[in-house]
């Protein structure tokens, strides 16, 4: 969700099967005030969610946003989509912050990660 | 998987279920000879797979970059991933242009789009 300035680069690894995943596209508006706040104490909160997992984001300057959470299962993501603060902060999202958005949440059914570091290691 | 900097900014919208996503997160290297001409190449050759529905892309300078793949079933997934062509520029994204990726092969089981002027003109 944030521009993660100060976050290590790396995407997140494959996790164990089974898992969701919520992708998050985002187009912002102008009218950015309080967005970089809200999203900080979001990406607080959600760590809070029993059976979630880990976040990526990219951000492209002036155009599409994508953040990925992935949650163990539906009742972490469910849990997620009925906390009180998240459920301001999107009815905010919707009134100030986002010019356009698409959620899509789905089921992983199969998954794998490549490191430069390992391939070497292993080869 | 490209920078898009042409590309009109907006999100894919949700599509009718079922579909699926595949989610591909990458940190690149600092060696990305060739890899702006296989990247539109693969870009052009995915559309002809049926059931590819759509992408999106988003690039974090120097960071992270996300690309999500949409397609109507296992088979067009399957399609895609045995391509020979496909599978020629992921042997070669392995060896020269990425440090590391995962990928995520996930079935939506629901999604939904909001976008501005819609809301507009339905409030």
């Amino acid at each position: 969700m944030s521009d993660h300035p100060e976050a290590p680069v790396a995407p997140v690894e494959a996790y164990e099967l089974p898992y969701y995943v919520a992708v998050f596209t985002t187009v912002r508006t102008q009218d950015q005030g309080g967005y970089g706040e809200t999203n900080a104490r979001m990406e607080e909160l959600v760590k809070e969610i029993p059976g979630y997992l880990g976040m990526d984001h990219a951000q492209t300057p002036g155009g599409l946003g994508i953040t990925v959470g992935y949650f163990r299962d539906a009742d972490a993501l469910a849990q997620w989509r009925s906390n009180a603060e998240h459920r301001e902060a999107q009815k905010r999202g919707r009134a100030e912050w986002y010019d356009s958005y698409t959620l899509h949440v789905a089921k992983v059914e199969r998954s794998h990660s490549f490191t430069r570091e390992q391939r070497l290691a292993e080869g």
